[in-house]
């Protein structure tokens, strides 16, 4: 067939997100879903919602949510940034804050979404090697750049890196704009949050679909000087005015306000992780340290390949990136105590 | 104080969404909201809600919204590319199809958004000239460009272009891209989806905010070849996979399910705005020919802008728009027959 338009469209190579199986009786531990249900005050505020009221537009200020974030953050409500889940506002960090012609920073085995927004906006980026141990070396963030993005925890690994030297790449990097991506920070890290009274570069991204159990609502934010959340903010209402719509905002509050439940799922995860790491180890797993609801661990006997796919067979999904440096790995997300039990007993089949 | 990143940061003039008053007792007829509360199938929909599945990422092939959506409007599955609202699939548009070096047609009055996404996206475009009456002159658009996008009908004029002559359009600009907006053809307008099978290089937009009465729950589609959906997927997984989340798929669906319902209440809403164009008439008010679920009125006698703000001081909220041409208009959605009552009768008070 004749095309006579084809060649204006713009043709990307698509990113394609991880595996979401439809099949009803599996055991998921691929995306990094909490395995427990969001705050019993979700299901309540979804009980009493005014459907009537849907017929109105959201409200775009989000003053609520903004509120409640302000609070538990102790930062001023006009250093929040709110987005249609925290892929949309990092998405638009980058088209805002990385408009340089020096590189952007980002470690070579991170989160696999940041070289795929550079090639959508056109920012020159470069890929700097973590250590043999996944470790995150900061030194190697002090020359010249145009910009900084760094999980901490880092995605896949896990790996955590100190406040102290994520406040030292901060500091020496006072002339760009340096992004922290805090999606896994409330499994034990200590978020860069307080740095934002001394720094006016730093960016702080988090979302409410890991410790919060709502990947469903797709509400994510970032917290940043009020200057840096005005840039983002006009360059959203130039894109998309309401991006975050009524029921994702009333559930976001509705969540945050249960702090109590929130602690409690958190700590199990925890405690979940570091149990499934001592039964892993026993089978010979080697686990990076993980600071996140997911570990990171290989075994030096088996393909991880190879365990990834019997796995699969017994209705178990974990992830597996066959990339460079990582592909005798596998990323488990921490689900319930008995899940993991599961999962130990699974993987003791296929390699004994 | 110093800012030594400030040159490197994206500046956007601001884009201002219409206003948004906060006061409970008001007639809203501002933002073309539905006055009608949306299906009450849509309550059930929440009411049944499993909070707990709110855990898991959504669903990012849509399928059950994509299913429900090809069947009333006879088109395939793989015909529907889906969104966080029509202004975020007309974004993704604007940035997938207009990548020419000839500018972007579209008319000098229309949606306002426009000309902002073409300067997101440093997209060439020239404005052509509606004639006195507001019509858009279809020989303007044969001349060569980059792409054409049209509201049908347009915003904020409510003129309804004919299905032949979009057609004539689209056939004479084979090389290129037309998107046809359609946000308000619900209220008289004959649809080009249509046109689909004869055409690749059409695009027709859609929302749930307008006649489904779902502004809250951001849900806007596409509908074009199944070449085209690929692209603007491809664009969209490079910027935030899962844009619509759980509880809005969920309720759009329930929405599209009950037809007699919406069949309804569009009824209602054609008829009173028949209605209410002939009592401005009868106020010196000249309303031109609308198609949509809102009216562009001015009255020779009376300064628009006048109008517009001592409706204001009685709560009562319409739309006017300082910019040349049309600055003499309000624009005025259709609400209730009840509160068109009230509107007519306080305009009555302001002029006599």
């Amino acid at each position: 067939m004749n095309k006579p338009w084809i060649d204006k469209i713009r043709k990307i190579k698509p990113y394609v997100p991880g595996e979401q199986p439809d099949i009803g009786d599996i055991i998921k531990l691929n995306t990094n879903e909490s395995p427990y249900p969001p705050s019993p005050m979700v299901k309540n505020i979804i009980d009493e919602y005014d459907a009537d009221k849907l017929r109105l537009y959201p409200s775009f200020k989000c003053d609520e949510l903004k509120t409640v974030l302000s609070e538990i953050h102790n930062v001023n409500k006009n250093n929040i940034f709110l987005g249609n889940g925290s892929d949309e506002v990092i998405a638009l960090c980058f088209q805002t804050f990385f408009n340089s012609d020096k590189p952007l920073f980002f470690p070579d085995i991170t989160y696999s979404f940041y070289d795929v927004w550079c090639d959508l906006y056109n920012i020159q980026y470069k890929r700097i090697k973590v250590d043999d141990s996944f470790k995150i070396v900061k030194e190697d963030y002090f020359g010249e750049n145009g910009g900084i993005v760094i999980a901490n925890p880092n995605a896949p690994t896990g790996r955590y890196m100190s406040l102290e030297e994520i406040e030292e790449i901060i500091n020496r990097n006072l002339d760009v704009i340096v992004v922290i991506d805090e999606a896994y920070i409330d499994f034990g890290g200590e978020s860069a949050v307080s740095l934002l009274d001394k720094y006016d570069n730093l960016a702080v991204v988090r979302t409410f679909s890991k410790s919060r159990a709502l990947a469903g609502i797709r509400v994510g934010y970032v917290m940043c000087c009020e200057e840096l959340a005005g840039y983002l903010e006009a360059v959203k209402n130039s894109f998309n005015s309401y991006t975050l719509n009524s029921l994702s905002q009333a559930i976001a509050v509705a969540s945050v306000k249960d702090n109590c439940y929130f602690e409690n799922c958190r700590n199990k995860i925890i405690n979940t992780r570091e149990k499934t790491i001592l039964e892993l180890s026993k089978l010979g797993f080697q686990t990076i340290p993980s600071m996140a609801n997911f570990i990171f661990t290989t075994n030096p006997s088996i393909k991880a390949s190879f365990i990834f796919e019997e796995l699969k067979k017994v209705n178990i999904f974990v992830r597996y990136f066959d990339k460079p440096r990582i592909d005798e790995y596998l990323r488990i997300t921490i689900g319930t105590d008995d899940e993991m039990e599961k999962l130990v007993s699974a993987i003791k089949k296929i390699i004994l």
